[in-house]
């Protein structure tokens, strides 16, 4: 008979605190407005175990392009239990010759780790310095954020990584598409790149960008 | 005449600028949706005084519980003018013998002092050292974020302290309780613990957890 | 045909990746809820480039006040798009003898650039040391975040200058305006001042303020 | 044996990670350089409990000055170990009659506690609204980031109150003293606070500042 | 001729800015002093590509222990090139029926993916509420700062999983051993978890703790 | 006499608190060490009203070289008071036909204000959508953090911008620079942007890049 007072009180002790926790997370409601911090947070009750886990990273993307590559990230909303977390990851798969081109991620560093293969990669520094290095399997690399880096498959066989961002939503800018896959005019693309004319309306062919 | 005409002016100046103070604060308004950065904020027209205020520290917690302590916090949105401004208070009330379990804070470290009685307090570091002290009336300790730390009443009448949190939503989650006073099936409990069977099946008991 | 599918397959890397764009800015819906963090996000499909550009800075402020001068801020949500980047600017115009009275920004600080003219501005520490400048044409100066500032017409002519904050929403305290232009008691004012109840009411009076 | 083999291991993971500590907490080594984000840590390997407690908001402050008030802060780097934190306290007695004039803290919002006595105090909002409560024993008090507020004992007996910072730095601008205790010109200050010259120079005579 | 003059130009454009890159990333050098922020800088001039890559995550840890697991973290300094930018990994190794006990980052949510093996693993949140799930290769899942959680290889053979952090040093208080492999006295740890005197002494006798 | 006594009470009061003044500012010391928030504080006793003031941005940046333009940025250490203090500024000069090539600041975003001549400019999202404005005297435009944006002389004059940041320390990577300017060789640079051999050769060539 104590024994069920005491749990009364500890249960109430328990419920008294328990509102302290609705910002232990902030699972993603794409439905609800955004804010600068990031998405809305689902209603607690209704967030369950599944929130929290993606099985997106499970499957090799499709490299049957022109990259041979693929990025499969795992940011909010679609990993919705990151949202505000500070922390999101993503699945680079790299057939043979397969290259993630120059891109940055505006708002989070990366550390990559390879899973299989070997890759190659860099970036480039705000004094334009390049730090290059071929990694093994188990190597892992750290790219600074914000700034130019890339990969790419220097084996044989098909190549694969891990990424982590710290942020859920490190954004991704490549620079091809962002220079060639879109309506800047060509001459605003060569005077802010000194890229030539011939050289601009090539690749925006070749990238689906329009004059 | 010419000074009304300035105090016009003047306070054309103020209302041009005022839209500025829209994120001086940002009181809780618990029914419009969360974000990451805390509760949306109230309008601020219907913003008074009271949004400010908070009594419900005044009054002792009820420590006739198995624990004989209580915990009564002034987070938001209980305290709503706190929501978002990086700051938050509790008060702890320990009776003779009382206890405020092994707990951490998940979102702010803490900052603590005896207001009455005699407490010994101490927190444990990642690499597993203990700091221990026993606090006076006026003395203050202060806890790092996220650690393991625990009160505990060690002198012979009441004890009362106010504790700081550098955030407004410092979470709170209380070791036995989280360890017993849930579904997590025993046998998980145990090979994570270290515990016995017997000894976590006894405290669930106790706790209100299921097996 | 070929390259057809190359642009297919491209595209749809670009369309996977591109929702986590989503954060890249977040421009000020001034209807949705507000947050800690700052105003609710646009629909980025409604986005355009007028969100990111403000016109409200090219026309010089109203000077025929008091104080002879005149602030005219481009934060959020007036200038939408700079909602949660942590920038904002603001055009400070001084007509002779113009003066920004003591005032803080509680929530940035600030970077002023002298247009035209000379500008005499300094800031008071939490020491109460005073640090004091006159300011040419490109000369500038920093006020940290949540000190007592000004800045005061010391030419001859006309003064104009702009100012950065290192927040979209830096807020803007204006000392005399504070004291004297709201219903805060006098004796109020006069306790937490020492200023004397004659100066007190009197510049209620000027400043709209009542007792 | 087989146990003591199992301990040797045991240890050897926690070594092996217990470098991660290192950044649980950084009390402040006030011999070493600053930094934008508070003091050098001290050494972890001389750390003790000590750097954690701290028995200075224990006495009374002195009250026998003109305001007949005292604050007593435990700010690092006098209490070394809530550097980087992000939390703080302080205390504030108040004689019979007491003031703690109006100022800011440019570094962080505070949350107050009454223990003792009846203090009247209030904020005023960048949109110059005035925000006023009068608080008993045990009734709390939240006061936003960088605006001005005051806290006055407008009890019978002497006042004592616990404020919470979210900042182990928050600073501390009083503003009587920020404009008349130091050397800023009589000029400055009247042509910046709409005060008459009189007035200037008879608080710069009380607050020992210099024309 | 005029060619070498353009690039006689840019260069010094290039170079006029180039100090602006000095905090594009803060190698650590772990001879200088801490800050709340992380480790000093280790000079640009003598950082190389070898700081922003490790290899320490290649090789599998030693399970051989009471466990049958092992973490092997790539934090600052460890990984010299991740201080200060917020990201860092892990590498978990399981052998069969190996654990990660309960544990929690305080610095820094994470996020797992299973490249090897069966896991199962699980948080438990502020309200006490648990959110467990089996995860696969390829599957990952996200622990929100500082709360208990833990992994466990539930299937037949080893298992590896990698896990990000959204910070350079996020931390390690592993829960058995915060409370049994240190000199926390007995009673304390009794008092503060309600585990019995014969349990506790019975696992600080299995983990290295004295009373 | 009694006054005498009360300034002796005050000035104890004062400098009891002052040393909460110290991280009001951290004026950049070059020779410190470094911190992953900026560069060391100077010793408070020896930082004047210079520290807080630059004229840098007086002088018109050298336009005779190939991209017709200068960047003249007042970034820590070179302005020393803005360190730590989340805003800086720059100052933009076009001649005739000049630009800024595209560009990104990794570490802030950015408000541009037009003081002379027409500018055009634009920056690119992660979803590649081009947002682009021709902005005159008193425009100003708003470029998120880490996004490739440009500005270009549209007008028949010279034009003048001054850019302030959201960080002391926002960087820039240019990109022409970043692909062209270094010894990342040539192979890399064509398989990670599409562009050809011919095209990279020639600009390194221009810019001084090595292969």
């Amino acid at each position: 008979m104590k024994m069920i007072i005491h749990i009364f009180f500890i249960l109430s002790l328990v419920s008294s605190t328990s509102f302290a926790s609705v910002q232990d997370f902030c699972v993603a409601d794409p439905k609800g407005p955004q804010s600068p911090s990031g998405y809305s947070c689902k209603n607690p009750d209704q967030v369950t175990e599944n929130d929290f886990a993606f099985s997106g990273l499970a499957k090799a993307g499709n490299t049957s392009n022109l990259i041979k590559a693929a990025v499969t990230p795992a940011f909010a909303p679609a990993f919705a239990g990151t949202n505000g977390l500070g922390v999101s990851m993503a699945r680079l798969d790299l057939a043979g010759g397969g290259v993630i081109p120059l891109h940055t991620h505006p708002g989070a560093s990366e550390v990559l780790v390879v899973i299989q293969g070997t890759i190659c990669a860099g970036f480039i520094s705000s004094a334009n310095k390049v730090y290059l290095k071929t990694l093994q399997r188990g190597d892992s690399m750290v790219f600074p954020q914000g700034l130019l880096h890339f990969q790419l498959n220097s084996g044989k066989g098909p190549a694969l990584a891990f990424v982590a961002f710290g942020s859920s939503s490190p954004g991704l800018q490549i620079l091809p598409f962002a220079l060639f896959a879109n309506d800047l005019p060509s001459e605003l693309v060569e005077a802010t790149t000194f890229l030539s004319d011939e050289e601009v309306k090539k690749l925006k062919g070749v990238l689906g960008g329009t004059d």
